[in-house]
């Protein structure tokens, strides 16, 4: 026979619910006190060290104010915003008003983590997710490309291209999605990638609409998608390079303590030292292969072999985001060499000091 | 000339920015603290509950104990129950799996605010997202289907069709995203709305692949879209509708301390009692329409007119939704006659005691 409850461990069960919900309340609002709290002190201290720093280099300027000074003190000030930004205090810092995206699809709730390893998740949940993709990305093209050639004697049928087409619009929207949460979780990924998802959203969005099949001159008419997915098995590839090298190189750079862990190194050039060199001429080619993908759209619509507005589109994103993509590799290059210039100064400044020292 | 900084001040200020990251991590750390013992003593209390419920209703069955005495105790039970779940313990209990979606888009981070303002928010944009879109549903297919006769002879061009089609995936998306988010923080939305907007999704998705110009018959290749716009009009109106009437009623019944405000009411019957039986027969017309859309899309892919596998999907596709959405409205309106008459029930034994009191 089952034993039963008594009307006395009822009672005391509808207690206990009622403290915990005493203690949750009060744990919620002792909470909310202690975040407002900081997020005005730490704002306070934000917007005081950049008064500081800018009065600063105006007093540098107006000559009140020796160099060499200025220098050490805007260093700790320097160090001071980096404990900050870096730090614990990261949460509470005002906002940035970057959440567009996000608020649009999301509405107003907050994704940002308070704590460290949640924080670290998300971010490394990032990095296995472009893994798992980078291998699709390389993956479906290839197929496609390859039932081309042996199954369907050169001509490319719709549906499983438009099925690729719409995991693409998944996988950027995605993209977008987790960048700009990475993004409101302190991370300094720059704007462009999350700018280049979203045109590859676009792009993505507008290729489902384009009308592949059907035409006498298939072969002809398929001629962009054919280099569209030539283009994206070399993407494919550089994305697993890539992924592999800036996943190597943040690690070295944590271990280093150079990096914040919430860094998102997809600024293409960010391989490892040595691979960079591997890696440079593949993406200057990608980015070169895109360019050409995009005029040669562009071309077959003014052309008029087929003028739908959908390959003048697509023309201008890819010509877009391959320049885009081309400024920003050579812009990390370009202040890659100046920090080693830097270093190599400082180094021998160093070696100069040390000299006279002994 | 600028006042320039002291090296004082610098110092200050560096070991402010000190102090700060110790307060924000001993915060952190005590709030995980504090927050995993509540999780842990709120899982406790909540199965212990289960079991005390599972246990009175076994002895019930077993007759060891009294069917009234014990409806008291399962009663007091329900009671704590409802204060772990309604009140500001629900951010603690453990987490249901039902985020697969969120997962999938947004990664591993947590959605759920702790806050009951924050998810009011969250919940008040919601509603007015939804207030927005119902315009907007309304005025798009009016708009397409007015300059489809006074502007372009019978005929629509591919290109507004299809930024109207980009428009529905996109607020369907946002629509199932938001609502799995509301989901997480603790509001009871029936899951069948969820779904509906998945296979909404998959519809927009399809239909932007589904070419419409371009044939010698254009009106009767037309005619699915036509009458898919109509639809969306009447559908339109019919949210229009719903979402005052619903707000309303959500309104009073947090007024009556019947609903928690986080409760989501897109139950279509739930409107003011009056407006219901204005509401009931739009709402089974919408359904039955949606039913004969969906069929005549079937009719026109296997009469062979237009055989696009887009005919048979969406098709498909609308009339399980139209099935779902009549399943689910009479449903809910059996449920509400039931709870009504149990209302009365208890409203007549009340007054039989009442009178053998007087």
């Amino acid at each position: 026979m089952a034993e039963s409850v008594t009307a006395e461990e009822v009672r005391r069960v509808s207690e206990q619910a009622k403290e915990l919900q005493d203690s949750a309340s009060s744990m919620i609002s002792r909470y909310s006190n202690d975040e407002q709290s900081l997020r005005s002190r730490v704002a306070a201290l934000d917007s005081q060290i950049n008064k500081f720093r800018s009065s600063i280099s105006s007093a540098v300027k107006q000559r009140s104010l020796d160099s060499k000074e200025a220098e050490k003190l805007d260093e700790d000030l320097f160090r001071a915003k980096c404990i900050l930004t870096d730090g614990d205090t990261a949460a509470f810092l005002p906002r940035k008003n970057h959440e567009g995206f996000l608020k649009m699809f999301l509405g107003p709730i907050n994704v940002r983590a308070i704590r460290k390893d949640v924080q670290l998740k998300v971010k490394e949940e990032y990095n296995s997710y472009k893994d798992r993709t980078a291998f699709l990305f390389l993956l479906f093209p290839s197929i496609l490309l390859i039932l081309r050639s042996k199954l369907w004697n050169g001509c490319l049928p719709a549906l499983p291209v438009q099925l690729y087409q719409a995991w693409l619009l998944f996988l950027y929207t995605g993209l977008a999605l987790r960048e700009n949460i990475l993004r409101v979780n302190g991370s300094d990924i720059r704007p462009w990638w999350i700018y280049h998802h979203y045109f590859a959203m676009t792009m993505a969005l507008i290729s489902l609409t384009w009308e592949t099949k059907g035409q006498p001159h298939c072969a002809q008419k398929q001629r962009g998608v054919q280099l569209f997915l030539q283009w994206a098995m070399m993407q494919g590839v550089a994305m697993l390079l890539q992924n592999r090298y800036q996943r190597q190189r943040l690690y070295t750079r944590i271990a280093l303590g150079k990096a914040r862990r919430m860094d998102v190194v997809w600024g293409e050039t960010a391989g490892v030292e040595g691979q960079l060199w591997l890696l440079c001429p593949i993406l200057f080619v990608l980015q070169g292969f895109e360019a050409y993908v995009g005029i040669l759209l562009l071309k077959t619509a003014i052309g008029g072999i087929a003028s739908e507005w959908q390959l003048y589109a697509c023309g201008i994103l890819l010509i877009i985001m391959a320049v885009g993509n081309f400024a920003n590799t050579v812009e990390t290059l370009m202040r890659k060499s100046k920090v080693k210039a830097k270093m190599k100064r400082n180094k021998s400044k160093q070696d100069l000091v040390q000299g006279q020292n002994n």
